[in-house]
């Protein structure tokens, strides 16, 4: 099962954790001066090395070369989080090693030569870490790293010096969206070194009530510390986020409840829906689910839809690009099919 | 089945049709200036020649004595369209005869002596006219009805002499509703005589796109004028409504359709609701069953839920008297229930 699918630990609360390491060459320029040649020699001595492993988990990442895969394609990799939206948007040779479970992803030619990122299902960030680590172990071996004693390794952007680790948690957090206390802790959380995002990275907003949580801070901390500072917040806003559920639904009774299900009514039955509508509706139904309120719909179906929905993916579903106006009528269909298909198994 | 349940001819548009006859006995005074005695003189007299008929469908006829009924059954009543609200309210003794089919229902002591009243699904004006005629005949012979050469059957309100005939019938126009076209119809109505009213009759506003639509003038046309005059205006109206349907399915296309299943998955998993939202999602899955477009819940259902969600008979359901927030989460339930049971017949 791929990575986005599976329900992990505090699922209630804790989409997804991810790691990122950021690496380049000692004997190459970063990557928006290289030219041509230079490109294809960083791609082609990292596939080398990865198809050469003896280690199984690494000798079978994929290689996709974004200049021999469609727009439509390098969106949906965009949407699956194997990518950024500017190495999709590069003219330049670049790609990505992507593992089976797309769990595993190395862009190449990225700002960086090399962004290994891992990612798992809910509170994951040590396991993530983990086997990002390794993956940098192995590569680092093979491949001389540009590092400074005093500074760490060294990143096209400054303000990746140092661990080159941007390590991230997405959250849902409906309770604290909708009773306005999520302005005081994404306040504190910019105090103390935490960025808040939305739910694809910089600039995107919240959508759904989905927030990205990341380390701000590379240098001064070793990735062990990185890590278990974030998980500590992160520990406590869960508390938070679960007892204003609690609360409210407390204070609200059957309105609370009615809200859920009212969701749910709308997106087992709408003919045309936008990707807006359709994830403020799936935020309600999944603290539905969470919270015991719905039974016959579950977490994993959630997540297939929330993907299902964004504009890419849901083209390439059907095999062929949409207009605007017909996506949102494919986007009810897909939503239906899924939350029915989920109806029928429970 | 109960007359109410049943879908009648052009159930796409109407709900029903209704005649009622004012009658008043020569001999005593109108009932707000009647005594206890007289009072009951006329209740004895009306009950003990229906009992004695040889006609199986008046002898058969149920006498209800309000004041031996509470407030809820009363309502109740005014809610199956089986008394007014005036009737439901009288200190004095009064009450309505009324036949297993709720298809007949005789008010004594209202404000006439007698009304008549008849009452069938969809668009049957003339059976409910002959119905009420047949009954009109056959008190007529064993009562002597205040009748006057000049003016025809005298009344307590003036604008009822002559026929003492109101006829009408209950449209369901939601597309002349919401593309605005109603109020062109409704002006036109009025310079012709022909009242438009809400579901309740006099001062009850159009909830649910529904529109009771009657004759004003009772004198100087004879019964069958009335009916046909009427039924003429009405055939025009379901024709209006018909087309415009159809024009903003088209024009609309899958929005028009999506807004029908959004109310049918709204009331199928609605928690708390009200009469008034009730009402209007109902209008919009009517629509929607009519056109063809929903074929999982039949007018029947429909026709059963906007009667069960209505106050008193939702009171009555539960057997016992509830707060009004606690009536919206019984509403959506009834509501719930029924919509599942039809989706499991069909």
């Amino acid at each position: 099962m791929r990575w986005y699918i599976e329900k992990g630990p505090e699922s209630d609360v804790v989409i997804s954790s991810r790691v990122r390491l950021a690496r380049n060459f000692t004997e190459y320029p970063f990557p928006f001066r290289m030219d041509r040649n230079q490109r294809h020699q960083i791609i082609k001595t990292i596939t080398d090395n990865i198809k050469n492993s003896d280690n199984d988990i690494i000798n079978k990442l994929m290689y996709v070369d974004m200049q021999s895969i469609t727009p439509i394609d390098r969106q949906a990799m965009v949407e699956r989080h194997l990518i950024s939206p500017e190495l999709a948007q590069s003219e330049q040779e670049c790609g990505a090693l992507v593992s089976k479970d797309e769990r595993i992803s190395i862009m190449l030619n990225e700002e960086d030569h090399l962004r290994i990122q891992c990612m798992f299902a809910g509170m994951q960030l040590q396991e993530a870490w983990k086997l990002c680590s390794s993956i940098d172990d192995f590569l680092g071996e093979k491949i001389d790293f540009a590092f400074d004693k005093a500074y760490g390794y060294l990143t096209c952007c400054p303000t990746n010096i140092g661990t080159g680790m941007r390590a991230s948690v997405m959250l849902h957090l409906p309770g604290l969206a909708m009773s306005g206390y999520i302005k005081s802790i994404l306040e504190a959380c910019s105090k103390i070194g935490i960025a808040v995002r939305g739910l694809y990275g910089e600039n995107s907003e919240a959508m759904g009530n989905m927030f990205q949580i990341s380390n701000q801070v590379t240098l001064g901390q070793n990735e062990e510390e990185i890590t278990s500072n974030l998980t500590n917040i992160i520990r406590q806003i869960i508390e938070q986020e679960r007892n204003i559920r609690q609360d409210m639904r407390k204070r609200n009774g059957l309105k609370f409840e009615d809200s859920v299900f009212r969701a749910l009514g709308i997106l087992s039955s709408a003919r045309v829906i936008t990707t807006d509508e359709c994830l403020k509706l799936l935020s309600n139904v999944r603290m539905g689910v969470n919270m015991g309120i719905i039974d016959n719909i579950n977490i994993e179906t959630l997540n297939e839809i929330m993907l299902a929905i964004q504009p890419a993916t849901l083209q390439k579903s059907v095999g062929r690009p949409l207009e605007p106006e017909e996506r949102d009528a494919v986007r009810a269909m897909t939503v239906r099919d899924k939350i029915l298909k989920s109806f029928n198994a429970n």
